[in-house]
């Protein structure tokens, strides 16, 4: 493919900031040096020493050398990738000259961070060119300490208008003879510096939804073979928001998020991964809820949607709606009315049993799921029929395709996978496709 | 207009997909032999015999001989147009060169189907310089058969992230000496691939919603003189799902669409026409109900809304919320809780109003629409103005210029288009704009 | 700031449009006579005396003629700038040479009305390489006047899909040595043609939302300066849809919109400035309602959300679904619930807090909003804190800048702001930031 990924990783789950430089502390450098120890679902896809916003502008020099000192000692058994952020401005040469000051100061291979290093972070990109020169600053870099040209990867922070528009254009300027935008990973949202930029306002001071902005976002990553993430969610309390929030992202191809603490890392690392058992939901007209399942059945106890048996059928009323229905009519509304998110394990049946079929010279073939529903007592067998061709299969192939990148390049993880899905499963998973 | 439209059709609003050649079949080519039969109401605008994911790798080529067989044969009797899709793909040369040979197979005039063939239907293109590719495959079949250079229409599915922001240049390219992207007819969503391409994921494994492609596919249509076509709706049982879809595409401007089945195509062909009868709507807080009409009064049978009368007034109940209203503020609230979906035969009416009075020198007018509405057994009777300038006008023309486009281009549906909406309604709506 | 907005203002609210020439009055320039005269918060920032869609084809020279007279009268005096819309038209040249003229006729210095024109408002404007045609009349007339090349400001109707890429170019096309671009001023959306000619159709025949259009627009406007403003509100009666329409524009940070009377430049005169008091909202699981304040406390009066006390704590109900929660969980789950719109006043407070804090060498504050919350009888205390670092600042600005500028070009509101807010909050809100 000509959009190939260029990187190691297909996909990160997770980009977690820590602040390189704590003023008052004993040990200026404890944030990160706690954060360069987490493993497993507490560690990151991506590990961001944040040099820029969460540390404060008097403290960012003590912040690069902290990072030197830290990822040096503790960045070669760090489980997941290493992408300093450091400081960068469209509007200001004197913090461009900055984020050059501090490129050398961090890459310096006799210090000995480099080496475990991924690439760096660049915040507040304008336009393409502007891109371009921070481009060119660790080109420079590299050429000065031997580095294979290319071989730091950079990754922007979209928080202008400006830097939408750019992911516009990155298909075509990657090629171009004069830069090294090959180097380019990760276009992660920045919605707070965004939000201020388009001068967007809401009653409460809370962020707009920026639908297209992370439509954009995604849509720039897919055309460039880059990766999207989206931008940090603030209310770390809420788990349940930010759990929304990965699902409307996923619906738009933006697998990533920010994480800003070690909960929210698990919680977003676990999110794009298919649950370990399938469940069943049902539109009640108003929202969906999740039927209980007990024992292979699957119980309604609200009270939004109700069901009789009548002389004829049925009776079933949703919210202040009552209708009669006779018993297939009924099973017709009740398919209508749920659907199914499958389990890995269903993924992975019904992934082998496409390529088996495809094997034996079948395009396309049928998967049924099969349930027993109770309203109100009342119970009904349905089965719900899905045509599988190649195109279904594909689609499929995201979120396994995605487990086996995180099981391949995330050893830490295997063990917390194996306990989730199970040995089998997990196996499986990493045979089919 | 610079933009305006280079083909016969103004308007496309289907596009049927059949499948050129099945295995296991005494006649492969069953499915565009009936396909090539179909008439009236149940043949698409556009018919794509399709030789890519409709039909498998190994039958293709033998689907490019069955399109040549068929269309030679009921070519000239097709109702609609006739696009057939190859194979291509952005990132596979041997795909690209196996496009061509099935475009010289086809295209050769000897076997006489070419001149009932409108053009090809190229999937998977990438950035614009892919689409010249293809472009270019054309204009070298064209010259080598001596047709007239630029004669065939080239459509194409859009389903990557490349292909979405390709739309974006399609003004600036086309006029280029260098290409004849002129030849563009539609621009057609392929939602499948495209989420694929997006690494886009739902719990269900059902489609995102995906609005914003679907704005720019419009967008990219409008600003260079294309048409735009939402790609398959996969549960063909679902006839209200793909009424929603398409009431939701043609407020974004896209009013074909992709359809699996004749009856799809009966529902797709009728949907973007104005309805035979006008009706009310009904606001009712969580959501709009049709109000139902009998003798010209328009009744209420919901539960969520109440009317009483009172010894002031009256008391309008909506959901929990009452309130004590006299009849002015009822009637007034009334007004803004109903909208009216005008018929045919309403919007003509308007039009030839509007146009009367502007030749009598007066640039806006005022329609008014009455009802009596019934809630809770009280007649409440409303009336709505709506202000027309040549604005409104020219806006509603749109559905008209529809209508005209499929009237003059589907003498076969003109049978079923008088029966809809009567004789006299048909020719006045011929005779404006 | 290299994307820093050109103009004296750096926010437009209203921009309010009057028909230049009306026929059959005994004073054609009856309308803009009167507007001219506006004052205080029913005088529009941008005032457009409007010689295109408002105005009769056939009045349009005695508009021109008009526009001088009423001017060069009143254009001293008049609070808000005057910006006239003049004819224009991508696909006509004849109607591009009538604004050319239009142009000649209202620019002369010698008519005394240029001198108070703020610049020029152009409509239907297609491609980029169309813009320039306009802005190249503009610039031949000020040279031809001796008028300052670039002193007239230009800004346009977005009113085709062909306009609406072009606003992703503005940012590169601003520069360049053959254009005079840098005058633009206003991005302008124009829902009803846009409508026409994206061919969108909607069953009522209402105006499709397009969410992304707007987008697209306020992001134009951010990366290259200028100030994006929405499309007419037809339903002039609608002042509660027209506040919902400006509160979802100004969360995509498009701030300003046009206004069709004096009664609805007054709403969004003050719309987008923060309130004069706070209010908490309840989210009630099917929206959110505002809690009644009395005395400092905030009652909830519906019937959706009940409260009961039990013996081991609390019954809350959200609908149909009833949860036992103690103390604690209730407190918890009521701040999920509910939300704080900041007054001026408390904005103001919370700005000033963050500057002291950060003064002393604080890069972050907590702020806390405090309430007693009454549901069914039964008061419980909340407290919600939220971070406040320099982003959050920032962010805040945008309202407090908006107040500002106001404040500052706008003189005649001085007095009634100073009502709305009090003379002390308008005195420290002048001084933060």
């Amino acid at each position: 493919m000509s959009t190939q990924r260029r990187h190691d990783r297909e996909f990160v789950r997770t980009f977690f900031t820590s602040p390189t430089a704590v003023e008052g502390e004993d040990d200026s450098a404890k944030m990160i040096r706690s954060a360069a120890q987490l493993r497993g679902m507490q560690a990151p896809d991506v590990w961001v020493p944040d040099n820029e916003d969460a540390t404060a502008p008097s403290m960012r020099d003590e912040g690069a050398d902290n990072i030197v000192e830290v990822v040096s000692e503790h960045g070669a058994d760090f489980p997941g990738e290493i992408h300093p952020r450091i400081v960068w401005h469209r509007d200001s040469p004197g913090t461009r000259y900055r984020c050059f000051q501090h490129l050398l100061q961090i890459a310096d291979p006799e210090k000995g961070a480099i080496e475990h290093i991924d690439g760096f972070v660049i915040p507040e990109v304008g336009g393409i060119d502007d891109w371009k020169k921070a481009d060119e600053f660790i080109t420079i870099v590299e050429n000065e300490y031997g580095l294979e040209e290319g071989s730091l990867a950079m990754s922007v922070i979209v928080e202008s208008a400006a830097a939408e528009l750019a992911m516009g254009d990155l298909r075509e300027e990657m090629g171009k003879p004069d830069n090294n935008l090959e180097r380019l990973f990760l276009l992660v949202d920045g919605e707070v510096d965004y939000t201020k930029d388009m001068r967007a306002m809401t009653p409460t001071g809370g962020l707009p939804p920026w639908a297209e902005l992370r439509h954009n976002t995604s849509r720039g990553a897919s055309a460039a073979g880059l990766i999207a993430v989206d931008g940090p969610y603030d209310d770390i309390r809420d788990v349940e928001g930010y759990n929304e929030r990965m699902e409307d992202n996923r619906a738009k191809g933006m697998i990533g998020i920010w994480s800003l603490t070690p909960g929210q890392v698990v919680e977003a690392n676990k999110a794009p991964l298919p649950p370990e058992t399938g469940r069943w939901l049902l539109d009640t007209g108003d929202g969906t809820t999740e039927l209980e399942s007990e024992d292979g059945t699957q119980f309604y106890d609200g009270e939004r949607i109700g069901l009789d048996e009548t002389e004829t059928g049925y009776s079933l009323r949703v919210g202040g709606d009552e209708r009669d229905l006779g018993e297939d009519e009924l099973r017709e509304e009740l398919l209508d009315m749920t659907e199914y998110v499958p389990s890995m394990d269903d993924i992975v049946d019904s992934m082998e049993e496409f390529e088996a079929a495809k094997e034996a010279g079948t395009g396309a073939i049928s998967m049924t799921q099969s349930a027993t529903i109770v309203i109100d007592g009342i119970e009904i067998d349905i089965s719900k029929d899905r045509m599988w061709d190649e195109a279904t299969y594909q689609a499929a192939m995201t979120p396994v395709s995605l487990f086996q990148d995180v099981y391949e390049n995330r050893p830490d993880q295997r063990e917390a996978l194996a306990e989730l899905y199970g040995e089998n499963v997990v196996e499986r998973a990493m045979n089919v496709g």
